[in-house]
């Protein structure tokens, strides 16, 4: 298990692939600080005895690994992994980033082991050699996954430039040369490696859009378009834990990228790309149900805390709204639960959530993550979106008149009014807000995506008898 | 353990105090038959080996009874619940009815052992031995709780009519004296016993109010007015499942009834009044996240079927339409699973549900009530609410014509057509709509009751730490 | 202009092609009454010093007329139509169901006059004659244009029976024969005429589809199945006004039905199918923005007096409610004004309501059609839905312990609770409730068929030309 | 009427009170530049023929007046400022800002009045000397009026600081001092005047706080805490209409300040602090009726573009998202329309919208402010926040890269695409989102407000006697 700094050292010796705004910047650019501290913390809390939920064991190695690198083997497993996510958001106050490397090797075991057994490929043997190098050197990746599609109404080998869907470009005897891009590629600027995988059905003619492998991220050809996303302003006068953490985003081209062998797992068995988009999406979905509700509890504890200083807090509309927020945490939270208890094992011995109710509860979550910003707007009121800047209440002319006229209920401290709306702002009207609005509704699959994946996976003919037969129509 | 014919011949040796519409009607009246037969189903069903869940063990005698008089023992006692309510359903069609008495004995059983332990009072030895007898004569009771509240602005005892909520009006050597009303009174006109508890809190000058108690149902001063509702159109030509059960609702008057000390379970012990509230509501609620559920499949049945005879089943706004339903029966009953895992164990030795799960769950099945009767509306189209009737297509003359006029989809036949938006015009056009409606919205505790529930049982004050530590804020 | 007495007179002297539940019945038949009654009323009102909306001058013959029986001759008329149905559904609280009857002559005065001017057919020459007929008798006629449509894959041509859309199956010398059915046939039961038009789009293969005629409702071959609609419980002891009025619904049948060439409009002019549907439908959605704000002023009226009874009117939560109900039907009502001030002139000189407005606000009320019904439930609580029977109020043993117990502020007369109850409960769970839901929502066109409609016409280009301006996109 | 030239020299004369940030910076400091541009348009577009809607003739002086200095004379008045607000929202794709100063004077111009009339005072006559003053400067002023508020549950009074709520601390021979804070205050940081008044209902011991007046921004005392907000990231290589535009906010405290008596509009008239309240929100809400939906269009436009850009503009899914953000833009402008047709004149002879339709639309826009981000964003896609910085598109290696991957449709091109998600992530995803949903939400006053006001002025006393006659029950 590596520690953070030296995380930290290997993004300072990667290559210069990374751009900004049309420069190429360091790993460890400013910008991404709020990033990479998330990160650091996955490394450092891993030899905290307060963190056990960190460690695991390598079933291929026996050895004590970071969970972030490690295959689920049993629904404890599954119950940790959703305890972590839950207690790093509280934590942190944000994403705790490093689950879509995890979820990318898990669904990597499960698919390549399948592919295997029908096809006689070694896909499964060069992923268990790839995971021990992955678990060994605790490795940091981000979902690969999302293609930049083009024309939406045309399918891959439709579209004007064949390249809108990554796909591969040449056949050699050491390996493959890939081309396209992946974009809403997260934290893919920090990253050590990219796991790259198909995002969606796949026709006969679409063998070479077919193709998953992994490589660093500093590889010859790939060139990322990073964007670091700072929650909050800048603190000069009033630290606070919150600030310290951000995320980021990324849009990557891969420009005739050479695969040797031993990172390609899969190449051309089309009817395999589903399996690939569906299981990464189902562990992902799955932290989603983790992780939102413990970010809803960041809007109930600070929505509460604030109708606690304005001296409101027992009306029975504030009770309500704050009581939407909390049901739906906890409904979300519950699927989550009973997706981890209906958790099935695959071929591999891999164990995957039950779909059903991970489609359900991302659903609710992504359904309410706008109207969440909206309630805490509507009792944060408008001092959420106009609160003075943090230097003018330091400025000993102004700094001890925004005080006394920010003070609400005489017993609280017009300081702590001043975090609490300094926090609020920062959530609902900060520089990064509309970006959370956006991970929150589309991240690991839009609404729509989980309706889909629900109804795929619900019993609906199991339901259409049960009508058939207090209706009396007969059952064929 | 009864079977339905006795269940019936003591109805109908019962005492004349059962009215309908102006007339002393007998309790196995018309009206009423379709409720009586939910009632019979669960006696014999117990007799049935397909029904395993319908039997337990008691826990004061070793017997075998029926579950519905049975004391939750374990947390498997609260799944085995939530199981048979669900298959029931899935069943009938319809509501199970049988589970208010279930819930009351529960809720006493805790109530009255924790009376006892702070005032030395013997409410427990009286209900053990109440209960042995509710046991070996396998009865039948509904919830008896809801006052009719007067003036919804004042308490109890400030009421112009101090009988406005139900209370004791003489204390004599062998019993009480108790006078008032209780509406929602469900299945009254067909149970053996009422069990009545206080339905609100009380402060100190309201201990006349603070009375629980179990009589039968036709003791001398009880006058119950009773209405059957019925879900479908009654069936002359195509007899159906679903048609042969209904439910019942009743607004009970206790005109001075006396009741002897050994079925007294609470006299003047006011503190204890909220307790018995929320102790009957948690388990009734909780019995919600199973049966609305299982009611919300019968409409995603119902509502797949039509659009696969409309031959629009896979149409992503009615795919949208229908996930949405299925979602949330998803969740409710995942809210349900997680309030079974988090039960507690009382005192008395009773386990009870946990808080948050059970009324989240409840919140989520109360809020979308109406809006499934009107996706169901919305795909069943106009002709689910005017479908003509069933003579018509039985007359040979029109029959043959509006079978013509109602096929859809080549290969399904008209009369499954018809019997399918039978079904539907029943549900959603029916005599009982509006009343299942209203039952669904309301029973157990409408939405803002839930959210009460919720605020008072979820931590926020933890929430707010949370906030508090991350943005800065000294927590005291 | 008809009084109500001649109208009835009539309706007994019609033909024996009525339908109830298998049966032969009189179109006075018990379950009509309601109806008629309402249909009666704009007979005898049109005499009413106090209803000079319901008076117009003919634009073809210059003498006083029903209006409806009028062709829109201006934005005035369009106005005063709209204030009529709100001042009809205070006055009786429900539908006033001669809307459609002129909807239907306003949309043939519009689309013949367009067919004639492309084919030279006389049409229109025949609907002025058939127009002075309907004026001079004074006559009733539903909205006949829905058709049963089978499967919904498929369009008129291909379905497996192709009367499944109604059609011409034979030219004959002197008319045409006609095959199908029509149903949400509503008031036709007791209406003079059906006036059929197609309801569809039409391809060119479907000229015998594009039918367009009017004919007596007890022609040969024409079976009408009906089923009439009670609002409420039937009163012994309580007479209230609204009681008195009901709606009715109707599946029409077309059994090979003989239409004399001056009845038929349109003759396999397919490319004016689509007109007759549109201009049919804004006619009544544009109705729809009138009756329904009125309909919601009952909802609002009640749920407020049910508050003020119960004492809590002025709490926020319960104003919040109602203020919801308020908002929408001063919405609706005003896009139903903004729509009379967008109406332009036909080439026939028939006024036309602007589609805009018309649309947004059929589908504002249509949405909040089951939420309007589920607000009055929240805020009527259980005994909306459960209040015992009337007779049971006048059952002199229990008539003076219900009126006792349903007292709710002291200086209300139990007399007027039980009166605005029982006004609830009809409304909410009364026989009558799903059909007014379904109604509601689908009536005119359910929600998507708005927004159908709102995207046809709303200038989307142009909103797209503002935001190209201001993103810096040339605008070609 | 002033030219932009005349205005901003006097922005850079006035005294030093903006602070931002702990810095006192100059009115045109940069980040209010795009403020000032609005503000600036305002003087520039009155002399331009394009725009006759910003010119109005004085009542007082006959004048030609720039129209933000006009007081209503009429109901075309009233029309004319809603045209012009939409007008300017689609020129510059944001808030015209100036009609808030507006606002305040035409409330003035009507409290004034009323007050005089019952006091024999002079405020009038000096608001119309105030008024000629204001008109030939043509001056721009915010709305004033927010307090902080302190302790909600308390009265100005009642809190521990009284200097909570903005009040008058001294009266002198020549005018009087006040202090206080109001918070929310817009564009105060490149205002001429500060116009305030009281924000909420006063008791009869607060007379000290029942006080309004007008005096220059920079007035001694006077301290503004300045926030300037963009809508966009600023760009280098692609410039845009709309990223010229942007918004400010204040937080202003009065620290003793003096007016003089000519500038005292309000002193101690308890009972008209409600009507101060009361008119400017009105005028300022009925301005919502008119830019939220032109607002709206935008986000129609650009959703419609983003799905023709992605080719799949004519999915059913697509337009219905579309169509519910057009048929609330449509209900908002009829209300809108219907307020203006309402209107009424107040005893000093200005012109004030109906209080009804102005109420339901601001309520509805506010309720819909996240819904159509939430649209937005996710028909945008994950694109819609993730794009790449502007810099990264014209640098030399990844520019032509990254316009390769952004392709949609064939024939649109790249560019093309990238501007327009370039608005959408601005709009969605930009520094000033947050601020949008929370003005959108908040300004003029939260939807909880308009309930407030909306039954504060429905007539439900008629809806409930309409109620009770129809149900018969006895009107008194």
């Amino acid at each position: 298990m590596r520690t953070s700094e030296q995380y930290l050292k290997k993004l300072q010796k990667m290559g210069k692939n990374l751009y900004m705004d049309g420069q190429i910047v360091p790993r460890d650019h400013e910008r991404f600080l709020t990033g990479i501290k998330t990160m650091s913390d996955t490394f450092d809390l891993a030899h905290d005895p307060n963190w056990p939920e960190l460690k695991a064991t390598s079933h291929i190695s026996g050895k004590k690994i970071n969970r972030f690198t490690h295959i689920h083997q049993s629904i404890d497993d599954l119950n940790t992994r959703r305890d972590l996510t839950k207690k790093f958001f509280y934590h942190a106050g944000s994403c705790i980033q490093r689950c879509g490397g995890a979820d990318t090797i898990n669904a990597l075991s499960v698919v390549t082991y399948d592919i295997d057994k029908k096809y006689g490929t070694e896909y499964y043997k060069r992923f268990l050699k790839y995971l021990e190098y992955f678990q060994e050197n605790d490795l940091v990746a981000p979902i690969t996954m999302t293609d930049v599609k083009g024309d939406r109404s045309k399918r891959p080998h439709q579209q004007a430039d064949p390249d809108l869907y990554l796909r591969i470009v040449e056949k050699k005897s050491d390996g493959i040369v890939v081309r396209g891009a992946k974009n809403c590629n997260s934290m893919a600027s920090y990253s050590d490696e990219l796991i790259v995988s198909p995002s969606r059905a796949l026709t006969k003619e679409e063998g070479d859009w077919a193709v998953a492998f992994a490589i660093p991220a500093d590889t010859e050809g790939v060139i990322i378009l990073g964007c670091g996303v700072n929650y909050g302003h800048k603190r000069k006068h009033m630290p606070a834990k919150y600030a310290e953490y951000g995320v980021a985003d990324a849009f990557t081209i891969f420009d005739n990228v050479f695969v040797p062998w031993d990172r390609v797992f899969m190449m051309g068995e089309v009817e395999f790309a589903p399996l690939y988009g569906a299981t990464t999406a189902i562990y992902h979905r799955f932290n989603y149900t983790a992780c939102k509700p413990a970010w809803t509890d960041l809007f109930v504890g600070a929505t509460a805390l604030a109708a606690e200083y304005n001296n409101i807090e027992k009306h029975e509309h504030i009770q309500e709204k704050i009581g939407h927020m909390v049901a739906c945490a906890v409904l979300v939270d519950a699927a989550g639960e009973a997706s981890a208890k209906r958790a099935w094992k695959a071929p591999s011995g891999t164990w995957v959530p039950g779909s059903v109710g991970t489609h359900a509860g991302r659903w609710l979550a992504g359904l309410n993550m706008y109207r969440e910003f909206e309630t805490m707007s509507d009792i944060a009121g408008g001092l959420g979106t106009t609160l003075p800047y943090e230097g003018d209440f330091f400025n000993p002319k102004t700094g001890p008149l925004l005080n006394k006229y920010i003070k609400r209920k005489a017993d609280v401290p017009a300081e702590n009014v001043h975090k609490l709306w300094r926090y609020m702002q920062d959530t609902i009207a900060g520089e990064g807000t509309g970006y959370m609005q956006g991970a929150g509704l589309h991240g690991g699959g839009s609404p729509i995506m989980e309706i889909i994946g629900l109804m795929r996976d619900y019993d609906l003919e199991e339901k259409k008898k049960i009508v058939k037969r207090l209706a009396g129509i007969p059952i064929d």
